[in-house]
């Protein structure tokens, strides 16, 4: 294992100059085509080793894996394409080499697999592992989805199944309720690679193209996401079914149930439109209808046995995000 | 003071929310316009407490305006015109709210001067103060400015006088040289100032439009703004004479002669182009004539007495920009 400070900066700038798209490195900014009459989208996010990744649980291939599916996800969110992101790093002068490889082997795979490139970015030093990711794409201005356009009668519409990360991190973590997860090791591994290898689903974006849904991702939660779009668009909104990942049936119910609207980190996205236009959706492979916006502001969870139960704010701001929590994943 | 830890998530997002953009704030990203046609331009930096500010030189206000002055001067670098920045932040628990309130005024006053906004950003909890910023703007394909198209026969004009920033730097740290340096006050805030306050050199776009110049900033140096182009351009240079701030002229020759080629931090245009393009761009004001572009490769400066130094590049790479060496400012 060899130090970056043995690698020297030059070195180092060479080791992830490689991973960048040719033609852009060498001038003070990177510069790319637009498409013509799109508008830009711009996210980013900052990860401190020991906040948002730890070696306990995370590989520098999987840090680098999410980092850029949480930013291409947000992309998704927005209905925006993805054009690039840059990346800033400040590293500690003992890190291994071998780690900021498997990091930019990480975000290499999984930008190359949006066919999204590395434009630029920034090293430096610093006493903790920092990663700043900052990515950029463009929409149709008339294809934008906002937080903000749901109307009662819109049906909620998610792209997939939720609590399979959490899952995937109880298994990692060999948390208390490892035990009760199945057994058979392919369902093992894509609840882990839920967790590891986000997909960001961007693969959806073709099939919004004509519908303007309102809508989100699910990074911070299925019940964060309602919740999200129910204020910004001033409805509430009643939940009839839970997309819960078929992984976590054997669990308990009310922990099932809890990783389901509040796990996080699924990345998928939850969409809110007419019936008729969330039908078409629906023929998507892996979409599923969980319920309906409605007039006032309450968001309500229908339980099969006819209960209702009212969802819960656990973060409060998004775009500007914070993350000040006590969270180690 | 009172630390953020006291103010809470909720309080400290509010607190900075309050210098962005009203209307992007609210999704998962930041939507903006783009001027038709044009393209997208990006840079990004990450600055670190102790690496690249410190409190012994830098207020919060002054490390927040030079560092969003450092990439809207990328930007013009580029001959790109300002859409927008984030901000990372990761910040320490025991972070005054003074300092965080200091550091978005001063980034909000350098955004103001050059009419950025503010379109999103991250908090997050870190043992040391890091900010990741990253500068967007757009560019007519046929205006962008590289350093790769420098041509024997151009002529080197820089936007304004050198070492200014560095003279200010030993003002403010009272190094060996300060006594050297003029007693006006008047003088010495404007030295200060050059420092603390850089002024990217957006101002000078317009005048650019129709000439195509190869060129970059002055950010780390004259001598290397002079050598990148040469190395990118394939070509050599000699200049004839050095842009030296009148505020050096008290200092011993060989120190004001450093201080202007190798200070740095004067985010300067150092631009090249055809004689007859070059005389247009020296009847704005403050351009000054430098020297010429040359065949081969060697960078030279003919000093007043005939003797011919060769320039030595002092960093290696751009645009994946590294900083490791042990510099405080």
């Amino acid at each position: 294992m060899t130090a970056i400070s043995q690698l020297g900066e030059q070195g180092l700038l060479q080791l992830v100059q490689a991973y960048a798209l040719p033609g852009v490195v060498g001038d003070d900014a990177a510069l790319l085509p637009m498409p013509p009459g799109e508008s830009l989208v711009v996210t980013t996010d900052v990860l401190v080793d020991g906040t948002h990744f730890s070696d306990r649980t995370t590989s520098g291939y999987d840090a680098g894996w999410r980092a850029v599916a949480a930013n291409l996800s947000d992309l998704a969110a927005m209905g925006a394409s993805p054009l690039g992101v840059t990346i800033g790093l400040a590293l500690p002068l003992d890190t291994p080499i071998e780690w900021v490889e498997d990091l930019y082997q990480g975000m290499a795979a999984c930008l190359g697999r949006y066919h999204t490139p590395l434009v630029g970015g920034d090293l430096c030093r610093a006493p903790v592992k920092t990663l700043a990711i900052t990515a950029f794409g463009s929409v149709q201005p008339q294809g934008a989805i906002a937080r903000s356009t749901a109307q009662p009668g819109d049906w909620i519409v998610v792209s997939g199944p939720h609590g399979g990360s959490r899952a995937g991190l109880e298994l990692l973590l060999a948390g208390p309720q490892a035990a009760a997860l199945p057994p058979d090791p392919q369902v093992q591994t894509q609840l882990r690679s839920a967790h590891q290898r986000p997909q960001p689903r961007l693969d959806l974006l073709p099939h919004l193209q004509s519908l303007q849904p309102a809508g989100m991702d699910s990074s911070d939660g299925l019940a964060d996401a309602v919740l999200q779009i129910c204020r910004a668009s001033g409805v509430g909104a009643r939940l009839h079914t839970l997309p819960m990942h078929p992984g976590l049936a054997s669990l308990p119910e009310a922990i099932a149930q809890d990783w389901t609207l509040y796990g996080g980190e699924d990345f998928e996205l939850v969409l809110c439109l007419a019936p008729q236009q969330a039908a078409r959706l629906l023929a998507v492979q892996g979409c599923q209808w969980i319920g309906e916006i409605t007039p006032g502001s309450e968001v309500i969870w229908q339980r099969p046995d006819g209960e209702c139960c009212r969802l819960l704010m656990e973060q409060g701001f998004q775009h500007f995000k914070g993350d000040f929590a006590d969270r180690q994943d």
